[in-house]
C-alpha cells in the first residue's frame, strides 16, 4: 500500500478533543479514509441550527456549575432534572474533579462559570413519562457571562445537556474549553429507537442500562423492548408467573422482576426515553407454551398430535382469557401509551394439520385462506389491548393481511429490499396510518467494513408520496435480534453504528454529508468510550482515552 | 417461523454445566440450530485420544490439591507450574472458594482428592522459553485415589491441566464433579497461532493479555505480534526512541515501553504461548518515516518530490546500517528464535516516480521490474538478520518474487481463494520449504451467521502433494487485522471464532463432525464467559453465568 499520512487540524477547536485522528488513504479505498476536520467539530446528531464562532471560553470544573435559571417554571424539586445536571457535570469533568488537591482559582475574564437551565413552560413534565408527542425543543446559547439553556419541558433540556457537553473541548493544554455558539434545535420525528432483544439472549439489567444511557448520548427517545420470544420467556408475571417459571432459561438468574421493569422504565424516563414492551403473538410464543397449558395450538402428524405446538391456538376462548387478564397487567406495568403487538411470521403448517383448526376455519368460511384465520386473531386481540386505553404498533404483516385497524395503529416497517419498503410506506400511508422504518436498520445482520454508511444514507421519507403522506412517517427504529448477540458483544455492536441511525431521524433532512459525519462521528464514538460505553471504531484510529475493559 | 423447542440432556455429565443449551430448529435453518449433547462434553480442543466412563467423582473444592508428583523432575520451584496450579484451581472452584464460612468436610469414598503433576524428562523447560519443536505432549488419568497429569515437559502438562479442568462439570447439585477418565495427547500442528494487531488500533496490554489468557484455554501457542504498520508505531525502541516517539498515536499513552513487551512475552510464557513480532518492511512503514528520516523514498510528482513518502529507500546505504541496528534490538528483545519480517504488498508507485530510484534500476540491469529491486532489498535484510541467529517469517509475496530464503524460513500463506492458497502450499512445499496457513482464517472479515462453521471447515494440509510435502506445514495462524477492531470490541470478535481454529490445529485431522464441534463449543464459549473472557454468542442461547461487563 502507498499510504500517505496527513494530518488535519480542527481548525474551530470546537471538538472533544482535537487531532486524534490519523488521516491516510490508499488507492483502494481512499473515499474510506480521508478525513478532516468538521466545521461542527463533534456534535452528535447535528442540530437543526448551529452558529459556531472562534470565542473561546474556558470552563474551570472547580467552579463551573449547571443551576436553574430564575425564570425557570422548575426547581431543585426537578429530581430529572438535577440528575441530568450531576450526570453532565462528570460527563464533562470527572476526570478533572479527581484532583481534588488542586485550588480553585477565580474566575478569569474568559471563564464560562455557569449554565443556567430553563424551562419556560409552566408545565414542565418533570415528573411525567415522555410520549410521541412530547416537546423535545431546546436553544442554547453559550455566552458570557453564562450560557443559558432554554426549553419548554424537561425533554429539550436533556438533548440540550447533551448537546453544551458536546460542544466542550480540551485545547492544546488540556483546559476544558467552549466556544460561543448559539443552537436551535428540535428532533426532525418523533419516534427514535432502539429495538433490543432479550429473548434470544438474556441480557442482564446492567447491559439494558447502559444502552439506555448510550441512547441519551444519542438523542434516541424509544426503547422497543423485544422481551419475549420463542427461545425464552424472561418477563416474570405477576398474573402467570409460571411464563417465566417454565419459559425463562432459569427462572431466577435469567428474568426481569416488577422491581427490573420498574428500574428499566425509571432510568429511561430520567433520560427522555419512552420504554414500549413487545409481547409478540401468535408466532413466536414457543416459549409461553411452557407456562400456560392449552395456550399453543397442538401439531399433527397424521391423525395424531406429534407433541410439537404452533402459534397460539386461536378458536378456544381460554386463549382470549388468558389474553385479557395479561394485558391488562402488561398495560399497568408499562406507562407507555403504546404496546408492540408484534404480529409477524405466522406460520401456518401446524395449525393446518390440526382437525380442530380445520373444522374451525369451516364453521367460520375461511376456506382454506390461514391469513383469515389469524386475523380473526389479531383482531381479537386488538379489541382486548383497545380496552386497556393503550394505543398498539403492529408489525407490517398485520396491515398487509387486512386486518381492521384503530386509527391511531402505528404499522412498523421491517421487511423486503428498498424498493419494497418504500411501497409498503406508500400503501400504509396513502391508507392514513401512522408508520416507522427498520428495514435498511437492522443491525444484527454485520458486514465486513464501514456499513455505517448504508444505515446514515436511508431516509424514511424516501418513497412516493404526497406531504400528507409523510407527515404519516413518525420516524423509525434501529433494530438488534439477540441470535448472535448477547452481554459479551453487543453494545460494541450496536454503537456507534446506530448512531448513523439517531443523526438520520434527528437532524434537518438535507445532513447528509458522509465525510463531515465520518468526521463527527469519530469525535462522538470515542467520547462515549470516554463516557465508559465500549464502542467500536470507525477505522484505523485511536482515541485519546481508550475504553478500559477487554 | 415453526419453532418447536427441544431439550437434551447431556447423557454423560462431562460437560462443564448441564443443560443450558436451548435447543430448537426451524425450516430455514435446520443444520443451524439442532443441538445435542457431545458425547465429548466440552472438551476443546479435542484432544487425540479420549476415554470417558460412566464413573463419576466429587471435587470438593475445600480439600482438593494439584501438587508435583514424588517422581518428578520439576519441584516447587518451578513457578511456571506453581502459577499453574493456582489459575486452574482458581477456574475451577474460584466460586466455591469464596464462600469462606463453609467448613471443610470430609473425604468421602467417591471423592477425588487430588491431581498430581508429574513432569519426566529429565529437562522440564520450566525456566525455558517455549519454541516450534517442543514437546507439548500429555497423559491424563482421572481415577481414584488421585488423577495423575504426565508429561515430557511443562509445556504438555500446562495443555493437561486446562483439559483436567474442562473435565470438571457441576451435577444437578451443583457439586464440582469428574468422570474416570483417560486422555493422550498431542497437537496436529506446532504452530498455532493468533495475529494481533496493535498499529491500526493501539491494543491496551490489559487486553494484549486477556487474549494470551484466552489462547491458553484454546492450546494455542503463538502470539504474532503485528506491532507497527503504517498507520502508528507504538514499539518503543531502546536504540531509535524517535521512532515512537513521532510515529506512535501518542508518545507516552499509545506506545508499549520496553517494561510492557517484557511482561507480555514472560505472561505468554507462563502459558506456553512464543511471542513473534512483526517488523514489516518495505511496504506497511509509513509510521517509520516520521521517526527516522531519509528510510522511506521520497515519492515524485513529475521532475519535483510531491511531499509523500513511499516504501523503504532501498538504494542507501543508510537504510541497511539502521536496519541492523533496529534488528539487532528486537533480536535481544524477543527472545523467540523466529522474527517475522513481513514483506507483504510492496507498492511500486512510488519508487517508480523517483529519479534515484530510476537510475539506480539502470545500474544494476533490473530493467523495468520492480520486483527484483524489492527482492533486492529483501535479500540484504535477510542478511542481516541472519546474523543475529534468528530465523524467519516472511509473507507469501517474498517467495513468489523468487528471493534466496534460507531453508528454515517459515512460509505464510495469507492470499487468494481456496484453490489459489492451496496451490501456493503446493509449491511451497514442493520446493522444500516449511509453511504455515492464514488465508480461510482472517476473523477480521465478518459475515452474518456462523461463520465459525467455514473456519473450522478449512484444512492446511488439504492441497496436492506427498506426505513429504504435507510434513512441511506447520500449521497455521488466525490473523485479526485491526481496522475495526480495537479494546471495545476485539474479545468478542475473537472468541469463540478463534476457537474454531484452535480445534483444527491441535485436534486429529478427522474430526470434522460440525455438530459435535457446535456442542462442545457451545459449552466451552460459556466456560470462557465463565472466566471472565466476553467470547460472543455462537446462537441462541444462554450460559449460566452470564458476563458482567457491558
Amino acid at each position: 500500500m502507498t499510504t500517505a499520512l496527513r494530518f488535519s487540524l480542527l481548525l474551530l477547536g470546537v471538538s472533544f478533543s482535537q487531532g486524534f485522528l490519523n488521516d491516510f488513504f490508499d488507492e483502494e479505498e481512499q473515499a474510506e479514509r480521508v478525513v478532516q476536520a468538521s466545521k461542527y467539530g463533534s456534535l452528535w446528531p447535528l442540530p437543526q441550527k448551529v452558529q459556531l464562532s472562534e470565542v473561546s471560553f474556558k470552563l474551570n470544573g472547580v467552579s463551573f456549575k449547571i443551576s436553574d435559571a430564575k425564570e425557570s417554571t422548575t426547581g431543585s424539586s426537578c429530581s430529572l432534572l438535577q440528575d441530568a445536571y450531576r450526570r453532565y457535570y462528570e460527563y464533562m469533568f470527572g476526570s478533572f474533579k479527581r484532583q481534588e488537591g488542586r485550588k480553585s482559582r477565580r474566575a478569569g475574564p474568559s471563564d464560562l462559570t455557569e449554565l443556567q437551565v430553563w424551562i419556560t413552560s409552566s408545565e414542565s413534565d418533570c415528573d411525567s413519562f415522555p410520549s410521541v408527542t412530547s416537546d423535545e425543543s431546546y436553544e442554547l446559547t453559550v455566552d458570557q457571562p453564562y450560557a443559558v439553556l432554554k426549553a419548554p419541558k424537561v425533554w429539550g433540556a436533556l438533548h440540550g445537556l447533551e448537546t453544551f457537553s458536546q460542544l466542550v473541548y480540551e485545547d492544546e493544554n488540556g483546559a476544558k474549553s467552549i466556544n460561543s455558539t448559539t443552537i436551535s434545535d428540535f428532533p426532525r420525528f418523533a419516534h427514535r429507537g432502539i429495538l433490543l432483544d432479550s429473548s434470544r439472549h438474556f441480557l442482564p439489567i446492567k447491559v439494558l442500562l447502559a444502552n439506555l444511557e448510550t441512547m441519551a448520548m444519542n438523542k434516541f427517545n424509544v426503547f422497543h423492548w423485544h422481551i419475549v420470544d420463542d427461545t425464552s420467556f424472561p418477563y416474570l408475571s405477576r398474573t402467570f408467573p409460571q411464563l417465566s417459571q417454565q419459559g425463562a432459561y432459569h427462572p431466577y438468574t435469567h428474568v426481569y422482576t416488577p422491581a427490573d421493569v420498574k428500574m428499566v422504565i425509571e432510568f429511561g424516563r430520567l433520560r427522555g426515553i419512552r420504554v414500549i414492551p413487545e409481547f409478540d403473538t401468535p408466532g413466536h410464543t414457543q416459549s409461553w407454551g411452557k407456562g400456560q397449558k392449552d395456550l399453543l395450538t397442538p401439531c399433527y402428524s397424521g391423525s395424531k398430535p406429534s407433541g410439537t405446538f404452533g402459534p397460539v391456538n386461536p378458536i378456544l376462548n381460554t386463549t382470549y382469557d388468558f389474553m385479557s387478564q395479561f394485558f391488562k397487567e402488561v398495560s399497568t406495568v408499562f406507562p407507555d401509551a403504546y404496546i408492540h403487538l408484534g404480529g409477524d411470521e405466522v406460520d401456518f403448517s401446524c395449525w393446518k394439520s390440526n382437525p380442530d383448526i380445520q373444522k374451525f376455519m369451516e364453521q367460520q368460511g375461511f376456506g382454506k385462506d390461514f391469513t383469515k384465520l389469524e386475523s380473526f386473531y389479531i383482531q381479537k386481540l386488538l379489541d382486548i389491548v383497545a380496552t386497556t386505553q393503550k394505543g398498539y404498533m403492529i408489525w407490517q404483516e398485520v396491515f398487509d393481511n387486512g386486518v381492521k385497524l384503530k386509527q391511531d395503529t402505528l404499522i412498523h416497517v421491517w421487511k423486503g429490499n428498498k424498493q419494497q419498503y418504500q411501497s409498503e410506506m406508500a400503501n400504509i400511508t396513502s391508507s392514513g396510518y401512522q408508520t416507522l422504518l427498520s428495514t435498511p436498520w437492522y443491525l444484527n445482520r454485520i458486514s465486513y467494513g464501514q456499513d455505517w454508511k448504508g444505515h446514515y444514507q436511508a431516509d424514511p421519507q424516501d418513497f412516493q408520496g404526497t406531504d400528507e403522506q409523510k407527515k404519516l412517517v413518525i420516524g423509525g427504529e434501529a433494530c438488534l435480534w439477540g441470535e448472535y448477540v448477547d452481554a459479551t458483544n453487543l453494545t460494541p455492536r450496536l454503537w456507534p453504528r446506530a448512531s448513523a441511525v439517531a443523526e438520520r431521524l434527528w437532524s434537518a433532512k438535507e445532513v447528509t454529508d458522509i465525510n463531515d459525519a465520518f468526521n463527527r462521528l469519530s469525535v462522538h464514538r470515542c467520547r462515549m468510550v470516554e463516557r465508559g460505553i465500549p464502542a467500536e471504531p470507525l477505522f484505523s484510529s485511536y482515541c485519546p482515552r481508550e475504553y478500559r475493559g477487554v
